[in-house]
């Protein structure tokens, strides 16, 4: 619009614009205005683009609370995924939005610092809001979670879990994503091989990738090497740390194997000040293939995972059962081998 | 709690339990439990213990529309931050979220693709919503938006945006944060300088770095070149191709600045494959030092900007504005050179 809007507008610390006003600057009935707000189909185009005019002058806002009460429903899905400032998880949480939104829903995100019980009070503090869905990060949630989305008939799935774990999983093969990379290790002819992963006392995640990658290193005949392995956060400076740490054993290794291309990317840079040549001395693969993965020196090997698609197929998962639609199977989502310059074959 | 929980609760598919269910469990009045659940201090310790150990073991959840309508606040807060998964603001968002979470306020996250008038109808949504306060990303918002905050009497507050725009701003002074840069480098006997940095037309953030960049340029006597001057997304892949085209040119420089350490990541990448040294042939330095950023390959040289403390003083601000008190007095937040080797003495 070309004309000057503020005008027209209330000053600021004025009363709230009622649907009164609306009806009087749109010339109509405020039984006319309510009808284009909730069932625009039933009204005139001339009359509803003049009410919705109205409307944006006067910046008119509907009670919410008092409608969504009338409705029994807030068009709002609640979102609970811990400490996703510093991990993988902005990139499914976005596409988890972006899928709700295309369906006029709004995500409540709570990023609550990982402690025993908190997540039960954030799913009670997002019922009490009347989220008419609930995502979840991980299958392995406090036995009362379940129970109170149980109690309270509220839809939900779970991100980044096994899709074997339940009908409401949305996640990859754990297992096919540990095999890629030992596959591609032993193809190279590496026997022993070192991790450097997420604390499993903290992580379902970080204990399943610990057991399937030790799965698919059995499986191959190959060692993962006890003075090679560490535990700790998902950072730089703690892949850095680690790798360091490691390295000081010297241990017989050919190849180091990181649970997230953050801890990668650290390991690297201490490979890099520590004058061991990658992969000429040492190979390294990580999982995740972050958008950073690509551009470390050298180029990092690492797993594909679904992270965007988890977000999107939750969001889809959701958006079915808000809709009283049963929710197709769950399928693990694909993971691919991106094979870069950081892996090569085993030194003589 | 030791002993099994479920065993009390409702099937699921149940209907959810009442206020009813929890006084004949707690063995009080329903008067009893709701005020246990308005005004815990009203009620002895005892009979406060048993009723939330009732309302824990059925699940209940008091109808949350009901209870926001008859207290006229939802105890939400709305944030509009376009395209948060491919930048630095996931950290800012966690700290907003941490900080009104502290205070018992629940995030909205609206996360659009940025495209024009789309904030106004997010905003729309989340006042409809009942959101208590909102806080945007930068202070310049279309006029509609300030509207409707100023009609609906919002508390709001504008994040990354500079402090001498407003009251509501929270952000840091972008030409000091340029000036750390161009002074180092001029330093340095760093004379022709390049620059890669975000589309201009598409971000405020972009405009204000680019101009302060300029402005602090010509203030040392430098030059910045105009056939090393690039605009793109800010991703790996795009600062990897943005230095390429530029190194294709030859110009004649002996440093470039990146507009973010995405940009700069990838710009590192291209020069380690076009075989240019860095810092020895050219500097590179950047702005945000993301937490990548000492583990590239050389470490790179950023100006630290206030990522977490933004979200952490817009929450303290809006908190402010909700208690009814006057929000403190805008300050720039802080920036600071982070000095790697990324940038050296300009080649003989």
């Amino acid at each position: 619009m070309a004309e000057p809007l503020l005008s027209s507008l209330p000053a600021p610390g004025a009363r709230s614009a009622s649907l009164a006003d609306v009806a009087h600057l749109a010339g109509v009935s405020t039984g006319t205005v309510s009808r284009t707000l909730s069932r625009p189909d039933m009204i005139s185009e001339p009359t509803r683009l003049r009410v919705m005019d109205a409307v944006e002058r006067l910046g008119y806002v509907p009670n919410g609370a008092a409608r969504a009460l009338s409705m029994r429903r807030t068009l709002t899905v609640g979102a609970i995924v811990p400490r996703f400032g510093s991990s993988s998880f902005p990139a499914m949480v976005q596409a988890l939005e972006t899928t709700l939104a295309a369906a006029g829903y709004t995500l409540l995100l709570s990023a609550p610092d990982p402690r025993p019980s908190y997540e039960t009070s954030i799913l009670r503090a997002l019922l009490e809001r009347g989220v008419d869905a609930v995502a979840l990060l991980g299958a392995e949630q406090p036995q009362q979670v379940f129970a109170m989305l149980a109690a309270n008939r509220t839809p939900f799935v779970t991100m980044w879990a096994p899709p074997e774990a339940g009908v409401h999983c949305v996640g990859f093969d754990e297992y096919a994503a540990a095999a890629l990379v030992v596959d591609h290790l032993a193809d190279h002819g590496h026997r022993r091989i070192g991790y450097i992963g997420g604390r499993t006392a903290d992580s379902e995640r970080a204990r399943r990738r610990l057991r399937d990658l030790s799965l698919a290193i059995a499986k191959r005949g190959l060692t993962l090497c006890d003075d090679a392995l560490a535990e700790t956060e998902h950072g730089f400076q703690e892949g850095f740390d680690a790798m360091n740490t490691i390295a000081q054993r010297q241990p017989a290794i050919t190849a180091v194997v990181c649970g997230s291309d953050y801890l990668a990317a650290g390991a690297l840079a201490a490979l890099d000040q520590a004058g061991i040549e990658v992969p000429r001395r040492l190979s390294v693969a990580s999982f995740n293939d972050n958008d950073f993965a690509a551009f470390l020196h050298p180029p990092l090997t690492s797993v594909r995972l679904p992270i965007r698609e988890i977000g999107e197929q939750a969001g889809e998962r959701l958006l079915a059962q808000l809709r009283g639609l049963d929710a197709p199977v769950a399928r693990a989502l694909p993971v691919t081998l991106m094979q870069r310059s950081s892996t090569g074959p085993v030194p003589d």
